[in-house]
């Protein structure tokens, strides 16, 4: 199937790579308004040749956009208007809301399948591109009801060429969670970051200190701003209530801490410790037979 | 040489393991106030047998001292009460200014090493010690002029046989450092963890969502309370004021993303990226031939 990626980052890449190892994507057609992306992109073999959109789209298969999601909804509409009735078009950005509220009424909207692979990496750009990014992970389908069967099912192929398990749900609700889960803990690591950096210009040689601890817990301050900027502010209203509640919960750590209030601070680590119990189920749910079950 | 661990979790039982591989420690006695853990490092064959502090000191070479911050203090003062004067104590907790403080005008202050091996897992107890746990991690000496050489000399060769490097500094800055690289990521990550605990409340399987970058930030959060309770109260006066320039940017954070200015999201989240340089000297210092260098 021809198969024609838009974006050839860390995530359009990473899929070229799986999709055509699984047989799915027989002639892979790159598109990227960044042109040392495409160039590169094609050096590396993620795809078998780079064109503009209007070309590329004719007698695809599968469209795949993984582009930051400011501009999904230009080029999913510019897509929708103008491919054949067969074409399928699964969208991988980081929020769903917007894009399927922008579409809900497009002749074309049962062809196009609004999904979220949660996978990743603190790297961006085709160079890093690996095969097995998405093996055993999540993805969500967000408004599965309008999508036709026939995309749902060219969609299901592919996430199982990525080696995913798939959920569904509504895409407010899509927004809403990975507020928490995602985006929130991407705040917290860029600030966290921000501040050590900001105290190192004082107190230097400060990261001598730093351990594995604080380097797992800062790993997503390296994340690129160009990707998270327009997701945070497509969802703004989510992630600012999820950020007051996470401010909320520092400010009365920092009070009981002031007041020499240890057995408040234990209680408050007790109640934290249960995030093990979800880490734990966490890794349950990528162990191979778990995945088995659930695929079906 | 006889060898006692005062504290048999993580990282006492660690301790033990290669200080007896190095043949450092020919014989190590434990002690511990918990007999679970006590008969658990007996078992485990950390130590060879279990004893009372006072039976214990009895010709000891070398006294490790690995328990919570807050027993420190009484411990260490017990110990050089009743030490003679060849034996060495070298103390390993993530505090340093208050027990370098209390022991300051001790007659046997000479014999004491003020030490931080900068190693953990979230995980506690003997059962999670493991050889290797320091090994090419950085280690802090405290006040090293007040300690004596010989002490100085038995103190390097325990850290040789942890393979760690070892830097020297004040116990104060010592403690204003760690509140910001260490003491700091586990507070955002057991706030984390219980912001997203305390959502998932009211919406079922929002850990569906949850990737390996939400895993990897809030990992910290299934630290000991035990531990890091009293570690939080020595350190309050500096952990606070690092929590409150945390909370500041978080806050200047949250009123941009308000405002939906992307422009200065963008520019923020590109100034944390410079963590990115940091973490990789971090990899750096830990290449073996750095190590080497860094180790005379």
């Amino acid at each position: 199937m021809k198969t024609v990626v838009i974006g050839l980052g860390l995530i359009g890449g990473s899929i070229a790579i799986d999709a055509r190892k699984a047989g799915l994507a027989t002639r892979i057609v790159g598109v990227d308004n960044n042109p040392g992306y495409a160039d590169r992109a094609l050096a590396l073999g993620l795809v078998d040749e780079i064109a503009d959109l209007d070309d590329a789209l004719v007698d695809a298969g599968l469209m795949i956009t993984a582009i930051p999601v400011n501009a999904i909804k230009t080029v999913v509409l510019r897509i929708l208007d103008r491919i054949s009735e067969t074409t399928v078009v699964v969208d991988t950005g980081s929020t769903k809301a917007m894009i399927c509220k922008a579409i809900e009424n497009h002749p074309r909207r049962g062809q196009f399948v609004a999904a979220h692979p949660l996978a990743g990496t603190e790297n961006s750009g085709p160079d890093a591109a690996f095969s097995g990014l998405f093996a055993q992970k999540t993805n969500i389908i967000c408004e599965k009801g309008r999508s036709s069967e026939h995309a749902l099912k060219i969609a299901a192929r592919l996430f199982t060429a990525l080696d995913m398990r798939t959920i569904f749900m509504e895409s407010v609700e899509h927004d809403k969670h990975v507020a928490y889960v995602s985006h929130l803990s991407h705040v917290s690591a860029f600030l966290l970051g921000q501040t050590v950096l900001d105290i190192e210009k004082d107190e230097k040689n400060i990261f001598n200190l730093a351990g594995s601890g604080f380097a797992s817990t800062v790993r997503l301050a390296k994340s690129s701003p160009d990707m998270w900027a327009p997701i945070f502010e497509q969802n703004a209203e989510y992630l600012s209530q999820a950020l007051l509640e996470y401010i909320m919960h520092l400010q009365k750590f920092q009070y009981h801490l002031m007041k020499r209030d240890v057995k408040e601070l234990h209680r408050i680590m007790t109640n934290a410790n249960h995030i093990r119990t979800v880490l734990e189920g966490m890794d349950m749910k990528h162990k191979p037979n778990q995945l088995v079950e659930n695929k079906s």
